[in-house]
């Protein structure tokens, strides 16, 4: 039986009754419309929604936050570059709230200094993708946290009652009182745009962060504010083929700040769906929807779609052997990487334009 | 049996037995020495402390916080004007938080604005009393939050857990979580002055709020940083001769915008020390220590000692009557007031200079 709160997830995932049992709706081939052309959509890791259908019709605002709890992962990145693209296919305005706060109060080995450190470096990767300083806001709450952001923190507090995050989230009386202030800060995160600019926000986020979305729906209607949407993605494969990267298992994710020698080491022993022997994937060819080189390319890296099912098919038919999809893999990534890098140095310099 | 927490105050006092209960001390004969001068801690209104014996001989600031659930009274204006006093003698820095969210989350019927609008009013008061605004910050939390009393506030609320407020103040589950976590932010303006000028905080209390300076002291601890003292009042008189002037009775205090009017009427029929009649009076004298008219001299306004210890003479042998003492501290009040009044005008002025 899968479990699946923002505090852990365990087991295998059933996605279709994930949502059910959330209450949030499937993106149906309407709204996939809508959405055409953002490969994570097409590609079903966005798969589930709250009142996307309705809001996406005028003008709404993105909140996709990031607990900078350790060095960003290239999935997690591949993330706010669908945020980026959201914003370049709807002009929408994006708010990028880094929880370093919450990360602080939860983590008690993780000290203060430490917690910005990392919501500092977290935010250049993010700054690096391109957004548009005219319409991207980012936070980082023990950096330039926002009057109007406190105050709404304030106000989102008080319709908020310790048994509400006890039962949310099993909170009981020996954890810290930030903890639990703490959901009020976040879904002022999520009301932030709402109550600045009177839209509605969207937030892009994954499945299992739906309940603050609840939480905050709940919290703007006692507000008298418009209710806040989502869109919501599947977690994204580890290296080990795992249900969720984690930032904070080194070995199962490849960061953005690896070096080309890192990648190549860390995708040379990441799960393969090829066979045990040359000889029996010859014969019988090999997996990739197991294959996590194969999901790299296919979810991020392979923006050439012929290409992308050559290597599929040659990969399920044994033409293609596991050791030449990973070299082929690990070179596209230290592009991708090496690019990224790049960016990321020139960030330093335009991360102030996002603050508020 | 009287009881004494921040949020309740019952029955008759035994200051030496809640001192005691709490871990404070008096104030000795040394420490009164060097706050000689000083009328409240003259008249005993301010008599015990934590710490201030060994803090008062170097650096340090005062911290005087103001919950604005109402309009500020004379009697509470008079323990700023003390602080304002002492800044004068030891030259100190004084901190002056506003906790605005605290009233906003404590009262279910206050609303945010109006709690802003609160906040503001009483700051102009406290500015009028004529502070250095060289040397005084204040910040209203709705108003100008500071990114450093934010962090500090944080830091604060993880070495807090849900037991301990519960067991301090009684918060059981159905309170909402910014009430929870106010006690971080509470214990944040208090060590506000020890993060941002690595100075001890002296906190100028009334006693009904010690334990937050005990929990402030523990914190201090946890972090670090050198533990706040205090300096703690008795309950100032009401004018029905109780034991906490209260701001939410309107007939029980004379507010700072009371007009001339409003200060006779309302001390006309303050609670009086004289007798049922005139002749009882003359013949049996007055109870100058319960009547409220020569408390409000006494402690606040009569500057002219001799021409005090005359009304005290005068009014217990009879020879002055109640109606005459209360026409006399009509008129201190109302030129108190009056000259107030003008101060809290310009004061809107200069209120910006205070601001952190």
């Amino acid at each position: 039986m899968a479990k699946v709160t923002p505090y852990e997830v365990e087991g295998e995932i059933d996605y279709n009754k994930v949502v059910k049992e959330f209450g949030a709706s499937l993106i149906d081939e309407k709204l996939k419309s809508k959405l055409a052309g953002l490969r994570l959509v097409d590609k079903d890791i966005f798969f589930a929604h709250r009142d996307l259908d309705k809001i996406i019709n005028k003008d709404f605002a993105i909140v996709s936050g990031r607990g900078p709890s350790a060095k960003l992962t290239l999935a997690h990145l591949q993330i706010f570059k669908f945020v980026k693209e959201m914003q370049d296919k709807f002009g929408c305005r994006v708010f990028i709230p880094f929880s370093d706060d919450e990360k602080f109060l939860l983590n008690p080995n993780l000290d203060f200094e430490e917690s910005r450190r990392l919501a500092y470096e977290n935010a250049l990767d993010i700054v690096a993708l391109g957004f548009d300083p005219k319409k991207t806001e980012i936070i980082m709450d023990f950096k330039n946290m926002d009057q109007e952001l406190f105050n709404l923190s304030m106000r989102c507090a008080k319709t908020i009652t310790n048994n509400t995050v006890r039962s949310a989230f099993g909170f009981t009386g020996d954890k810290n009182i930030g903890i639990n202030f703490y959901s009020a800060m976040q879904i002022a995160h999520i009301l932030y745009p709402t109550v600045k600019y009177n839209i509605p926000s969207v937030v892009v986020v994954g499945v299992d962060q739906d309940i603050f979305i609840k939480l905050a729906r709940d919290v703007a209607y006692k507000l008298k504010l418009p209710k806040p949407g989502d869109l919501l993605s599947k977690f994204l494969p580890s290296l080990s083929g795992g249900v969720k990267m984690s930032a904070s298992n080194p070995g199962s994710a490849i960061y953005t700040d690896d070096s080309m020698k890192d990648v190549e080491k860390k995708l040379k022993k990441a799960f393969s769906g090829g066979r045990e022997t040359v000889e029996e994937h010859r014969k019988k060819g090999g997996d990739p929807s197991v294959d996590v080189c194969y999901q790299y390319l296919d979810l991020f890296l392979e923006n050439d779609a012929a290409k992308l099912k050559e290597i599929h098919d040659d990969y399920k038919s044994g033409k293609l052997l596991s050791g030449e999809l990973k070299k082929y893999t690990i070179k596209k990534v230290q592009e991708f990487l090496r690019e990224h890098q790049k960016k990321r140095e020139k960030a330093k310099k335009m991360l102030d334009k996002f603050l508020v």
